[in-house]
């Protein structure tokens, strides 16, 4: 009986939580190591189903980059590369498409239908909800059909939330043309919550959260203001691969949304841990800095 | 890092039961040791909390005898006894209404919008919810103003749920000439649970449940069907103080309640353990046998 | 038949007025003697059924100050002065609390049921409608639980308005860590009448209304405008505890209310004589000079 | 005071009334004498407006016989005859339905307006609200486009109604082929109330009521159950002019009417009287024999 | 079947008509030959019909000027002219009112109805719909009641097309007193479709359009700006009866309405080729020169 | 001008039909050459925005046989047969879905998006709209994961119609166990068009329609009843690939579909023509024999 109460207790540490979220919008950015290893992918389809079924709105959008190439390479199928960067021809563009939106997308959809979640997979051509054009790297050159999304349209989206439904949606655009475009999934999460003015944008990722020293993760940053980050890239003390995740946590925090949280996908419910409880699992980026 | 993700274990482990029971209407008949000792009080405030924040609808009946009769003796207001019951006069009945209405109502009330739950004390007169005549004793004598419900008006109960209000009943009714009622707030419970159809009856007592030795803690009947029960009554296994209230259960379920519980009021969370875990804290009364 | 069809023409008569003011909230403190003469209070009760049948929305708000004392004596409870004012102690209050919510405020709600008026007794606990803080007397002593209203809460309130209750308000109130407090009724209905922007204010009191000369009742003011006065109690025209009431009529002007009213309660059908005739019961109060 | 005070209490008396028809449908077939006196024609808009303004939902169906034959003579239109009922020809029908259509109805509805109360005058053709088909005299002869109602659509009642108009409706139907025809307008007036499942029908005439004996008006049935009216037309105690009246009254009750109420329109205020006092002004005729 | 693909492909090219159209109030003068050829009547019958099934919002307001000149005739009523302009007397005024409201208007909405459409016939007396007063000639002289229209209460109006219903509007207004006024049906066509802040107003005319000369058809202007409309009318090029005509176009544009026309009432379905095919039949007043 | 007046009057031909059809549900089962043929592929677009616009509400639910083959070729993926139909085993299902829901679907949004009708494409797995079990051939055998449809859960795609979206229904399903289901598109069509209770299902094919002679398209049935579809099944007329069309005919009608249209496909328009002309593409199935 012992155990039983303090399970109970637990229950009702949530509470103060689950009321100052109640109705929130939560844009979830799904990737990494708990979209592979099974263990955190069920952990994950948990804590969506939590934020659910206890009022939240979450939204879901995932990524791919794995299974993308090796259905192009199964398929023979020779990319071309421009300083690194995969130049994404019409026929990849319609590849990525197909594992986006024909299987990881409807896989989640079922992960979450299997715990009661009513749920649905969309790209952004469902609704014309990601209206893109195409976006040039630094350099100004062409990477194809890479998408700079011009446009959110949320009519199906809050379509959606507003029949209780979990959108999962795949980092697909479109543009005027009706051409196929394939867009980086973090920028598509940031764009997503801007656009619903989410209460909060989360990224599940495979490090501990924004390091100051990024071999090591005693350095993490808890919290982050807008502020801070910029003087952090200016000064070098976060760069390389962090800087465009972070540039994406302010480009949400611009378009609206109330704090962007880059979370260490690796730890099993890391999204409830950083929503239900005091003890952090990584790091909370804000426009001003937190008390 | 370990016990945080046991806590969010914990969390995870309630969706099936939060699934089944959301939007459930539960009517909480509130008395016994859970109503005098501190601690447990607030066990059972966080407890309904807890239900109204996963989308349950919690309905409390409240009770009150050793307030009433505390207040009665301080003002000097002798009793009349037949049989050792007392009979209600109107002062009584006035007197009963204060503390119930005006006192243990309103403090409940208090409580639960500490802890954010939005909350409405009303008594049978609001709404002329609780219509009454006298109810006469087992030998047809008149104990005085104590209500027999002979109509529940779920209007005001409904307009308060419907409108995110958790409703505070006090056992306080009305005939149609304005008398004040005295009711037994077990059975004003039944009743109200009764015709609100709710899903759930459960009745914080200072017993273990309903017991087969009311001397041994033992003996406890974890699960217990209409025709189960009738039989035990026949056969004087259920005897004494524990017929009226295993008369109240079966009179919730014949009016469409689906489950009436017997709950240990003494155990912390005996509402969240009894909803959320499969470990019991009392007895479970059915309509039919449960597998 | 003659005398039938001059009634028709009373009838008749009240066209005008049941369009100018149908939808309107009306907020009347009930108080005084139309709270202890037997006819006066079904004449109040009547009055208050018509605003309702022809379309207003009334909203009562009740004093008690003679009953309270009753109380307080018959339990044997000293009361300790300041300057003639009584101090509150947590106990008081508590007696206060009973008597107004758990007996006058339920008593007005039966009599309203009597005439088919769906009615509901709140207090300022209820949906936390009246949250407050300790008031200081114009010395800046502390009276105890003598409530200062720092916020009106009319989600309550608004819900029983909107689903055809007559929401009767007992002038008690709450603070954030939930001490109760007794609060002035003139004060409560004025704080309710401006938060939900009433047309109406309506004080039955035991006088005709406001005097130029109190000891002359042909001296009464049948309008008043703020402006005028605030001159009166310059000069010294309107004083003693006229003050007050005036300075309640003052401050339902500045919270939006329409027009304030001071009755003689000791007519019979005061209000309806206010509202549905020509021929005025007392003093009106508007921001403005009427023409 | 004391002359305001007893109209207060005319008010109050008719709050019962008021309570027991609030939101009751009410269609009041208005002709004769009360249509054509300017006081008369005055009460009668103030009654109206009276039931609108508590609450009820009236409508109104009007006639005009004298206004046609006088427009029919200006323009020198001969009518034939048989067994001294008009024949309807096409021009005939024209004529009425532009004097019911464009003259007398929307009159009514001027004055109406002139009250505060918004209305539209509408006949058969508008939303198709009354088709008809050809209705042929006793004897099996086509007395021209004089109208049976086949079908009432009450779609367009529904909407005024719902939407808080009063409609006033010409007795002008139409068929399928788009033809115009007159209407009686009792008949009118019983089909509209039965589709609308009206509590009353009100016929204003220019009798007491119904009589035993047509010459004496202490004769006045007071009452008057289904049965009986057959039985006395069987018997012969209703006779002549006063047979049709009784069978549209047989007829709205027929067709789900609660009450039918023939009134004396000579009476000022004679519907005000019928619903808001026991006094009546005529006859109420009823499915079952009234205690 | 050739011929039936063809006419799917009709069907087809009004696809983008429709789609920027659907849900657009178009507000139809409807007058001159084509309420009297029954050819073209019938085609304006079902260009209004189509409209409306295919998702927009047409309102008709009709005129009506030689039907009412004939019953003045008929009745013998000699007219007053004042500079050829006819003195509209109180009966003038009747006789006119019986002739729009109870005869044209009426017959349009059986005609609508005919073709399935559901429609109901209007004045500005409905509702007060059009509240006037009197219109003094250029001369400043009284010519009767000839209503200028001071208010367009459009609850009536809205009321009718929200609930599906095609509103035929007869040129007929009403005063606070309460008087009849006769309107000009293309200035109550413009203030009626500026209160609906109607996408389209549509002048069905006997002319080609709005012409540069007059007598040369080929002269005729596509579109028209307001700035050009000005132009030509102080340089003289739009003079003498087009005049008025082109400020009822400006007028309406002034209170909103997006784009006026001023059609070939006498082309079969000239409303229709207006509205679903690049091929105009009249002329375009918009308050902005079209690309 | 000629040619634009008789434009008008195709539209105003389509007016009965636009009419008797607004607001009716129609399923399109799509595939076949219409699928492949660019012409023929804009053709039913087009239709299926045309049946939007005017008020229907569209639902397609498409095949995609040949695509998905031409998957598993270049994955070099090797099928196994029994008696001539492919065994899907986990890995085909798999890649069907990506190609129906990733690739086929998504385009198909794209074309009515290009055509400005809002659109959204689902599988089976969304919203569990198509929950599946193992359909076992004739003989019995387990050719595995091929669909069959024990329940349609219409919750997402009446989300869907009610906001105005067109569904792209891709025949994928899903088992409680969330494994992946091919579904035959006919019968999926078929199951979808019952369980919305939908007006129509049209399977858009690469015949004539149902042919008596199968090498005649002479001999084409314009209706066919169930009982009449039921005998040339068991006389041989009706034979061969044609039989389990008309049975997903049948079945659409036993599940409350009022009609089924076998169009030929390789007629532009088909669906157009088969609804808005008397002149029909193909044969109509309907319960009753039609007149």
């Amino acid at each position: 009986m012992e155990t039983e109460i303090l399970k109970a207790e637990v229950l009702i540490e949530a509470i103060p939580y689950i009321r100052r979220f109640a109705g929130s919008t939560v844009v979830v950015k799904y990737g990494g190591s708990a979209m592979v290893d099974e263990k955190l992918k069920r952990s994950v389809i948990q804590d969506i189903a939590m934020l659910k079924y206890i009022g939240l709105k979450p939204v879901v959008v995932h990524g791919g980059g794995k299974e993308i190439t090796s259905l192009l390479e199964r398929l023979g199928k020779q990319s071309q590369f421009l300083d690194g960067l995969r130049v994404t021809d019409e026929e990849t563009a319609k590849v990525a498409e197909m594992v986006l939106s024909g299987s990881i997308g409807k896989a989640l959809v079922d992960e979450l239908q299997m715990v009661g979640i009513s749920s649905v997979g969309i790209s952004g051509k469902d609704g014309r909800s990601l209206l893109c054009s195409r976006k040039l790297d630094e350099k100004g050159r062409d990477l194809g059909f890479v998408g700079q999304i011009d446009h959110v349209d949320t009519t199906l989206l809050e379509t959606l939330l507003a029949n209780n439904f979990v959108p999962v949606v795949s980092p697909v655009g479109v543009d005027a043309a009706g051409n196929t475009y394939n867009i980086n999934a973090d920028y598509a999460a940031s764009a997503v919550a801007g656009s619903l003015s989410a209460q909060k944008l989360i990224f599940l990722t495979d490090v501990e959260g924004i390091l100051k020293d990024k071999d090591d993760p005693a350095s993490i940053l808890r919290t982050l203001s807008e502020q801070e980050a910029l003087g952090y890239i200016a000064d070098g003390t976060i760069k390389g691969g962090m800087i465009p995740k972070v540039q994406c946590c302010l480009d949400g925090l611009d378009k609206g949304v109330e704090s962007v949280h880059v979370l260490d996908g690796r730890v099993p419910h890391a999204i409830l841990l950083e929503i239900f409880t005091t003890k952090g699992v990584g790091t909370m980026v804000t426009k001003e800095k937190q008390a």
